[in-house]
């Protein structure tokens, strides 16, 4: 096989990997996906599809409190754990042999193994050597876990171990940045547990508008989730009644004693790669790209986790640097990857979904901004939904209206989004958003008032 | 009062009336509003709100078969239509005086009476003069029966009879092509009644795309509620055993017994206004206006159901047709409305929403037509959600690729049609929207897939 010189190759068959993978091979390309663990990568094995399943049954357990305000009595409500692992494990072992198949139809050549760079132009993967004309890494990301004493005791565990665990703890403590682990929270909650967030930034979602995170923060408490924020763990000790986690909050330190500590930081999965054998070595933490996801050696790009740091890392940024990586690598026009309007999704119960520059980032892009929201409590459909935590912001500049950023919160706005990233995209102002006719009633409609709020001139709210 | 001349005089106070009499205050004009009736009209009172709270006990309870999937077990599942109904009235005046709060808030004068025009520039109200430079007509609908032999018996009731009731009939059949019925068939469905829906239409929604109302109606007989299509009613007679309803459906006759009998048609509400002293008398069922809103007489503007036939009578194009009225009653500069991009919702389980033109009104208007597709049960999100009768469709031009119409059906797409509007409106290719990067794991994600599918190019599907 030495022989071969693949047009791609492509490091890593996650939500990156796989759709470069595909676009290469479209535009002709003859191309190899090298994969070392399971196809699909972190995001459908072991993060965003199972996460996702797991807000939807929340999801669904939530919605009885506002069925029963509509007259849907039921009694004797249970959740079953072991029903819920069984769909959600043959779910993803369904889609994990779809992106095998989607592989296979667009010929790529599928290589299992860990791959690993020897010089320009070579990957060696049990002992085969892989030549490429172009390398696109995307082998995605590691777990961390910090320096605190009683780190490795066995209750200290990451959330690959909900994936595996046959019940559920019944005290946790979830300790991380990440918006997984707000998700996760939820969940553990629906199923019993008790339990506990905590994150060293300022705040949940810290980097949000203050609005946005307030509210989620305020409908998690308010759902008897704790939240410390401003936290730190300070030691670690297993005792009879459970593991001991000695917490800093904001000064003050507080012993909780939980059944398992869930520690969530993702680091860049760089190590063993052999980068500095293609001059690619000693970079800190993360690959650095330019916008075409080219890395510093013109004919290796990368992709998703790799690349960026921990906040966002969205597998829709993955899949899409993915995409723009093997349209470059195939030669094609030079294609850039936008940042502006990778949006920021958590599938909690209120949902939040932002995309473009909160108020403060777009002052300090130097513009005089104008904001405009709509409460979802005011909106037709979201007083039927008792929505009472929703809103729906816009962050614009002045001069033109131009839309600089679309915040939202609410249930289903993971899906509303869309017309946020579609108006940054296209350049949307203000004022066409304002014309936009969005049906009666849903919950969009409070996308055009929240433009017309901006400009002074609301029709349904006060 | 005789000395007060309006600026904008708005008659009817429901979901064209309302935001147009508001735009007018805003852009400075003294503006009255006439309403004879419940502001809010139709679309608040008895019609999209009710229907809307309606759908969304239906959907909640129908998600309770994925939550059983998803290891949620309930037992002892009742509905309680006593319970349904105290909110839903609670709902409606709550949002009404919502309406009058705006109205006063914005100095509108409100005007409760029938009102009658008397002659250019003047409307009477209970013996009233009300003077105008311009009126808005918006008095919405009224019920059409048909003439067929029973039809005046007591058990032949119009969708208001629903939200009237305290209990809802055991068997009912539904008749008309109204989307409304669709929504209030899976409702009574719910609530445990046996329905039949009939239709004088080739099928359900018969102006939509193939694909989307086949599905839809594949879903609503797989949920045990019965649809005839080409029906008719040819005679109705109260026996002991129920009302019996003589249908012929595609010549063949059969008698169906049921408890009611729905009948749900529109037609303008003309009746006793005085269109003839100001000339616009004789214009046959519905008022003729051109794009700014305005009738044969200058001044004189309609909106909303009194100008269009009954399957384009949505309350978001009243509203906007409504807002450009006012805009052009007050003289900003030629204001037009867009057709467009209005939206047909259904919200059904699935949903439906489509926009812009079919695939057959894409042709018929000579455009050389891209179909792109993509099926939900193929989208992650939708495999999470088990969405099997869910699909994305782009109608699109081949010269430029500009997307001409975007149809939907599934779970959530009333929230996720924006995106088609704003595509729409701001007239996107299926290049622009197939590079949109979408979150991950949603349902949108299939309108960039189905957009790339389109130019042969998928890269997630087959």
């Amino acid at each position: 096989m030495s022989d071969v010189i693949y047009d791609v190759v492509v490091l890593g068959g996650g939500a990156g990997g796989v759709p470069a993978a595909i676009r290469a091979a479209q535009l002709g390309g003859r191309v190899a996906i090298i994969e070392a663990g399971e196809f699909g990568g972190l995001c459908m094995n072991r993060g965003c599809i199972p996460f996702c399943h797991m807000a939807e049954v929340s999801r669904i357990h939530g919605s009885l409190a506002l069925g029963k305000e509509m007259g849907l009595d039921v009694s004797g409500v249970s959740l079953n754990y072991a029903t819920f692992r069984k769909r959600q494990d043959e779910l993803i072992r369904f889609m994990r042999e779809g992106v095998i198949g989607m592989l296979n139809k667009r010929k790529v050549r599928i290589i299992q193994g860990k791959g690993k760079l020897v010089g320009r132009g070579k990957v060696e993967v049990k002992g085969d050597i892989i030549s490429y004309r172009n390398l696109i890494l995307a082998t995605g990301a590691k777990w961390l876990k910090p320096d605190i004493p009683g780190m490795d005791l066995e209750d200290v565990v990451t959330t690959d171990y909900l994936l595996e665990t046959e019940s559920l703890p019944k005290r946790v403590l979830l300790f991380g940045t990440s918006p997984w682990l707000l998700e996760i929270a939820q969940f553990l909650h629906h199923f019993g547990s008790k339990v506990i967030l905590a994150t060293d930034g300022k705040s949940i979602l810290s980097a949000e508008n203050k609005t946005i995170r307030t509210r989620l923060a305020k409908a998690m408490k308010n759902q008897g989730i704790g939240i410390s924020s401003r936290a730190q763990i300070l030691d670690l000790s297993k005792k009879k009644d459970g593991l001991h986690v000695l917490l800093k909050v904001k000064e003050k330190e507080d012993t909780v004693v939980v059944d398992r500590l869930v520690m969530l930081k993702r680091g860049a999965a760089l190590d063993g790669l052999g980068l500095s054998t293609v001059g690619l070595g000693g970079q800190g933490e993360y690959l650095k790209i330019n916008d075409r996801m080219q890395t510093a050696v013109d004919n290796i790009y990368a992709i998703g986790d790799i690349t960026r740091p921990e906040e966002r890392h969205y597998s829709h940024a993955a899949s899409a640097g993915g995409m723009i990586a093997a349209e470059n690598a195939m030669g094609l026009q030079e294609r850039c990857f936008d940042p502006r309007t990778v949006a920021r999704i958590v599938f909690t119960q209120p949902q939040v979904a932002c995309v473009g520059l909160t108020e403060k980032e777009a002052k300090k892009a130097g513009h005089e901004v104008m904001v405009g929201a709509a409460p979802l409590s005011m909106n037709p459909s979201g007083m039927i939904l008792s929505q009472t935590m929703g809103l729906v912001e816009l962050v614009s500049e002045k001069k033109y209206g131009e839309i600089l950023g679309v915040h939202m919160v609410g249930d289903g706005v993971a899906e509303m989004i869309g017309q946020g990233i579609l108006a940054m995209q296209m350049e949307l102002t203000l004022e066409e958003l304002a014309r936009a006719t969005f049906p009666h009633p849903t919950l969009s409609e409070s996308l055009p008032e929240a433009a017309r709020q901006a400009m002074g001139l609301p029709i349904y709210l006060p």
